[in-house]
């Protein structure tokens, strides 16, 4: 990256998303290769909209969203929680100053040495949702807390999860009952509403299919603490989202209204807390069309599925592009990555619109994304090196 | 890695596919974590092998396949030239000992920075597919040749290609005039038959497509030196697929029936090189069902879509599992990875059989992962880290 004066003047016009300190750095400097730029200053005031909006739910930061150090450090600081997915995220916590009581071991499929060493570490609370994996954290991690990860059926989340995670509400009450019989401590229930959860009003038919299972277990005789909402929490795309500190007290009224006075919420805001405090600079490589009267234009930019934009995979996340040409005229492009992999498509079944006037060597602004992006990035697919991140 | 004496003994049985070294060496080991064994000795039985049966055509490794410098040295060693997708990529040959003129810059997406790298490097053979690459080649690689890509419709192929490269039919006079006219020298033609293009025969109707551009083009005055057949050969994956030798062999007499004495024939396996030759040692991390009545096992492996594996993408590639319980019963699985994403399912749609008695930490070799496994692997998604390499 090098410093350069002379830039697009379109880069540093006076629109609101120019504000944003990532987008300034952006339009300001050059870039040697594809470069994810995140402003700590946007993750801050995003936890502390989520944070005024959760009241007494405790956020627990799913790292994976996006691992870079200086956002663990600052959330640490923060007050925030953390979900860890891995051995190698509560090291990272670990490494940034994260107390193991404010760390979850979140994943339900984890290796058993990783399980021992997150239980030396101090992590007490860890999620499953099968026997064999009570099995093997009362075998390595004697005595933890432990929350039930349940299906949700029929989310309206823009990317449902698949039934990968989570037990049917049907195999709860075994499940609940071995914990205790295998000398765990049965903590509370956790769900996922999927991923880019848009609207607060979607949560409700997803609490209402949780709620009764709470209450089941509680009749049953299992001293729940803690219901663990998960994420979901969405992030601007193009299509309208409510504000952070909005969405999140409505979710927290439906809870409330459903569950009454839980002991512990916890929240695992990812994508929600980082997305769009980052934004990464790209450059379109080649424009072509296949023939003379092909209809649309192929752009290739230095970044594809395999260095960064895995969440293009089936058109899933439609990011947004900004270019020194915005305001002219534009047409329907395809648009791909750099490598020779017949896969790396980003768009092409919903052609997206850029400008005409666009060329090779134009810098590309591509619009939130903080989360699910660097740490996706393959270690050189093509020769291509992952993705460069710059922290603000 | 550790060693271990005490192996699963099935793992060690006298079956055909334990006399192959990395099963072997896979049989013989304990791993911290998924890990590819790749052996020089079967890279170099399966080159051989290929380069008999392609007689006269020139091999151009597509290094993106497996860029393993050991792999790189040995192919420099016996001859080979080099596919290259980026500059790292001609690097790497580069400090392999391999010589410019015998590597190709094959993506028809090049930074222009690259090009002008490789033109500093000695390369002098360039793809391209459209007049806005052919400008950036004659600014940055003046008198370079160039071989024209040409799309392929209704390839016959396991895992077809998108549009994504290549011109059409229609666009190929014109481009080729325009290299002419910028000063480079049009040098041949290029085209791709799709990968996993498991039988010779299914390249007829390919090159029937081709051959009439090719000799349109001379016909125009065009002193076309290079047919470039780029790859296609196939792996193994539990489809028969016909002997290397047999197979190029094929391929080569429908290349001279069309098209004659061409001066120079250039061939570009990856896949068909080095699949075959490395297998991935992973272990089982979780069985579980998601109810008491769920008709499927998950088994969940210690390896996924963002750690190795991502050519299941739509169940496309299906490898091959070998468990120290083969032979016994078996039941159908949805496989999945490790990852906290609910994207990482390696076989959903159409579920895999698995002995039933596999359980939490078996260890799973999965056969013929030379190809697209390691350089596809994500930096550290979720905190798993990259795949590990080992070459024997």
């Amino acid at each position: 990256m090098t410093m350069n004066a002379a830039l697009p003047g379109a880069l540093r016009a006076a629109t609101p998303v120019y504000s944003d300190p990532a987008v300034a750095f952006i339009a300001a400097n050059d870039f040697d290769r594809s470069t994810l730029v995140i402003s700590r200053d946007r993750v801050a005031a995003q936890y502390d909209a989520l944070h005024a909006g959760l009241g007494r739910a405790h956020i627990h930061y799913a790292v994976k969203a996006n691992p870079a150090p200086e956002i663990i450090r600052l959330l640490v600081k923060k007050g925030s929680g953390f979900d860890a997915a891995s051995r190698a995220e509560i090291e990272l916590c670990l490494s940034q100053g994260a107390k193991p009581g404010n760390i979850s071991f979140g994943n339900t499929i984890k290796r058993a040495s990783d399980i021992a060493f997150a239980h030396s570490a101090g992590v007490t609370l860890f999620a499953a949702d099968s026997e064999a994996e009570l099995d093997k954290i009362a075998a390595h991690a004697p005595g933890a807390r432990v929350y039930i990860r349940l299906i949700v059926e029929n989310s309206l989340a823009d990317w449902p999860l698949s039934r990968k995670f989570g037990c049917a509400a049907s195999a709860l009450p075994a499940l609940l009952d071995h914990a205790k019989a295998v000398g765990l401590v049965p903590y509370g229930l956790s769900f996922h509403v999927g991923s880019q959860t848009r609207k607060a009003e979607f949560w409700n038919p997803v609490l209402d299919q949780i709620a009764p299972l709470w209450n089941a277990a509680i009749a049953a005789g299992h001293d729940l603490q803690l219901l663990n909402l998960g994420g979901g929490f969405p992030a601007f795309y193009g299509e309208h989202v409510e504000a952070p500190r909005i969405y999140a007290a409505s979710v927290m009224r439906a809870v409330a209204a459903r569950f009454g006075n839980v002991p512990q919420v916890m929240a695992e805001p990812g994508r929600g807390l980082v997305a769009e405090a980052g934004h990464i600079a790209a450059e379109v490589l080649l424009v072509s069309r296949k023939s003379a009267d092909d209809m649309h234009r192929w752009v290739y930019l230095d970044i594809g599925r395999f260095s960064g934009l895995a969440e293009t995979e089936g058109e899933a996340i439609r990011y947004q592009f900004v270019t020194k040409h915005d305001g002219g005229d534009t047409g329907p492009c395809i648009l791909a990555g750099p490598s020779c992999d017949s896969a790396d498509i980003l768009y092409e079944k919903r052609p997206i619109n850029l400008p005409l006037a666009l060329g090779c060597g134009d810098k590309v602004v591509i619009r939130n994304c903080g989360a699910y992006t660097s740490s996706y990035s393959s270690v050189g697919f093509n020769g291509f090196p992952p993705l460069d991140v710059i922290v603000l």
